[in-house]
């Protein structure tokens, strides 16, 4: 992979504190460290860099040098400069005479998504996968903190562990409102986490072993599919349509890998947004019963989906399948509130891989939660996020069809896929020079491969200048 | 494993809602569900049991029929009710045609664990592992939270993302904080986490993989045990010293089986109290270097240490050791804020995986934290607790004496590790039959047996009527 050649200029300048220098090292070295730039790229010739960012030769020549110095990269004779391997102590740690290679664990993909938590800049992120923060309610959730840190509840909340499943008042108000959509929990199988995140990794952990075969939607989510490699696990992708996953290929997958686990989104499906139909939900579970296989259905964006999408775990009645949720994508990323809806058998083994993995969960945050959804703030909440979403995803999508870009899937929920007709890897490098952060279709593939698709947030894309800049950036990567 | 025959009546009250053979039942089932009561084991005869809590036969025989109702128990023909193994779904998911049987999960461990979470009753919990609730400040914690959730900064602490690597400002702070001890790192080496179990399972996901063998210090931590065992590992017991691991021991397990890392609490070791010579910490760490082996240093009782003790991450300068900490020990279990300090080549997969484990952490509490560093707060309730502690632990040290108990380590820190004279799983259960919650010595051994000592902790055994009991019950249980 070499570094695009063919990109407008950095936003380096002259009036800043640092040399022009050492603004350009420093710009390769956080694309380096964020692995957008991976071992073996080269960078541009010193001509070439100099040209394209108005600069003198030598200016480029001190900035090479910072980055030799700091051992990110390595000059090979006549070939120019490289971005060098990852110090060898970083690496995987070998396996002894062990079983075969460590399967391969998609770096690039957490490294990108660590990318997308520190934004390049002022603009909005159409990569986004939250809602913005202007379309969140701080008020409500300071009203909600202080109404727990005003009250005989918070020595509780802070001097002593809380319980290990988690928060009773919070899981006593889940269990009302999973209720709403028809999948019957007591509190008894609730348990927090530490966001949806928390909860996958402990299902999985619960459930799994290294070696097992873990069957995925494709596409998906990066860091689900990351997660599971770590972990040892054989990864089977199943592609994923308009209805749901197809269940020929899902068959066959079983018949020769004998997967203990199906890992779906089944409402609002992270990137296409689209949502498993009755039919085909009724038919899945049957699949499932025949072959002994449990369900995770991981409903993150549940909040922004009509209560009438049939979900897994109310066909199922929580037997076979658990449900997971969150709140990170209607009320607050950055509490980390997340929880699980277990079979009975399940939970207490599930609450001692929660202990494992880090202990017990905050209840200060839990029970500020809980207040939300006992008092009704959270359902008036939602009822305003989703009537705003509507209104930007017709603006986003009008702009899209107007720019030449088609949907793969029907526009539904937060996020749009969509093809732009060229490399979306190539695509995403070229529009984080402009600084437009998108989402490329590589993300969302268990075995990364080149794609024309990237699933776009109906939130952050209501800027032209995104749709322009799409437009424009495309065309070029596909004419050369 | 047979339920005790010789203790002292239940708690059942004539006055409750209950009939008395409802409580009898529920008091077996919460046993039974705790795992205090295992598979297997037998429960009293009719005859005993109603001796014993001086009820009438027939409430026992109702009692026991609700438990068989419940399937919490099986009658056997002329022998008895015994409890039940655990439904089968409940099992682990056993591994189609895999490479051996699962490693055993010590699930009594994690059992026992959480029965502490939920304390039996009003007593103080000798077997408690913090500090008790009414040692820590709340106004304190209230006031920090305040100065965080009324500033600008509310908004970033809820509405998007923190870091991946946690609050920048807490990171700093902790960064001067581990000079005082002389270990050098940089905020850019620093990572918070959920607690210091969160870094240990982070460091432990990162460097190995199933399969791998790692040393751990024998007595040591459970929860430890039980994480490395379920996450597939080989756990490797290293005798622990009042100097620190036997280093001759811990040479041939190296060369017997190739560990890649040693699990460790080098100061106010749990549950010894000891801490590691600086001779051995030297003779350690230049064992490591010659088997490239890594260190994770668990300081976890750290606030409650002379800064002068050594800690092997600032003997090694942070190059084959990971530092790991937080504030559960000292100002709240329940905000669940920890970190952990790692060579610079490993930080960036350290982040991965906590990615894939919980994606960020809160930053609203690490960000109260950090403000009560940079104001002194920690470091003058640090001195207050110290005090307190080193008052306490005289006064139940000489309670231990005069009761004829003897320290197997010298009593210092939060911990004491006695010698009760009798099998301290007997002794468990039969104190916790009068609501006294001990910390058995199984609960320290890798492989679980049966040990005379047991941990207590030097603030919750001020009252006279816990050594009084102790002394009553392992001498009624030796004499058995």
């Amino acid at each position: 992979m070499n570094a695009p050649e063919t990109l407008p200029a950095l936003p380096l300048s002259r009036q800043a504190e640092r040399t022009l220098a050492e603004q350009l090292a420093a710009h390769f070295a956080d694309r380096i460290r964020q692995r957008l730039l991976l071992a073996g790229a080269r960078l541009p010739s010193v001509r070439e860099c100099a040209r394209r960012h108005a600069l003198s030769p030598s200016t480029v020549v001190a900035a090479y040098d910072r980055l030799l110095a700091a051992g990110l990269v390595e000059a090979r004779r006549q070939r120019g400069f490289f971005v060098r391997a990852t110090p060898p102590e970083a690496r995987a740690t070998p396996h002894p005479g062990g079983d075969g290679p460590r399967p391969p664990l998609p770096v690039s993909a957490t490294a990108l998504i660590r990318g997308m938590f520190q934004p390049p800049g002022a603009l909005p992120m159409p990569g986004l996968g939250t809602l913005p923060a202007d379309w969140l309610d701080l008020p409500l959730l300071a009203s909600a903190l202080h109404k727990v840190s005003r009250s005989a509840a918070f020595a509780d909340c802070s001097l002593r562990y809380g319980e290990p499943a988690g928060d009773a008042r919070l899981r006593q108000a889940l269990a009302h409102k999973l209720a709403d959509f028809g999948v019957a929990a007591t509190p008894g199988q609730i348990i927090t986490t530490v966001g949806a995140t928390q909860a996958l990794d402990v299902v999985t952990r619960t459930l799994l072993r290294a070696g097992d075969a873990v069957l995925v939607d494709e596409p998906g989510w990066a860091v689900e599919y990351a997660r599971l490699a770590a972990l040892g696990m054989r990864v089977l992708p199943v592609p994923r349509g308009e209805d749901g996953p197809d269940l020929g290929v899902m068959q066959q997958l079983i018949e020769a890998h004998g997967p203990r686990l199906y890992v779906t989104v089944s409402v609002l499906h992270n990137p296409t947004g689209a949502s498993l139909s009755l039919h085909r939900a009724h038919q899945l579970l049957r699949l499932a019963e025949q072959h002994d296989l449990h369900v995770v259905e991981d409903d993150t964006y549940a909040h922004l989906a009509p209560l009438h999408l049939p979900r897994l775990a109310a066909l199922d009645g929580l037997q076979r399948s658990f449900y997971i949720s969150g709140f990170s994508k209607i009320l607050t990323p950055n509490w980390r509130v997340g929880y699980l809806a277990a079979p009975p058998a399940w939970v207490d083994r599930l609450v001692d891989t929660k202990l494992l993995s880090t202990l017990t969960t905050p209840s200060l945050t839990e029970r500020a939660l809980a207040h939300c959804l006992e008092q009704g703030l959270l359902r008036r909440h939602v009822e305003r996020v989703t009537q705003r979403l509507d209104a930007a995803r017709a603006r986003a999508a009008s702009a899209a069809e107007s720019h030449g870009f088609a949907f793969a899937a029907p526009p539904r929920g937060l996020f749009g896929w969509i093809d732009t007709g060229c490399d979306t890897e190539r695509l995403a490098e070229a529009l984080l020079e402009q600084g437009w952060l998108i989402a490329p279709g590589a993300l969302f593939h268990a075995v990364p491969r080149p794609s024309t698709l990237m699933r776009i947030n109906f939130a952050t894309t209501q800027d032209p200048a995104f749709w322009q800049a799409l437009r424009h950036t495309s065309g070029h990567i596909s004419r050369r």
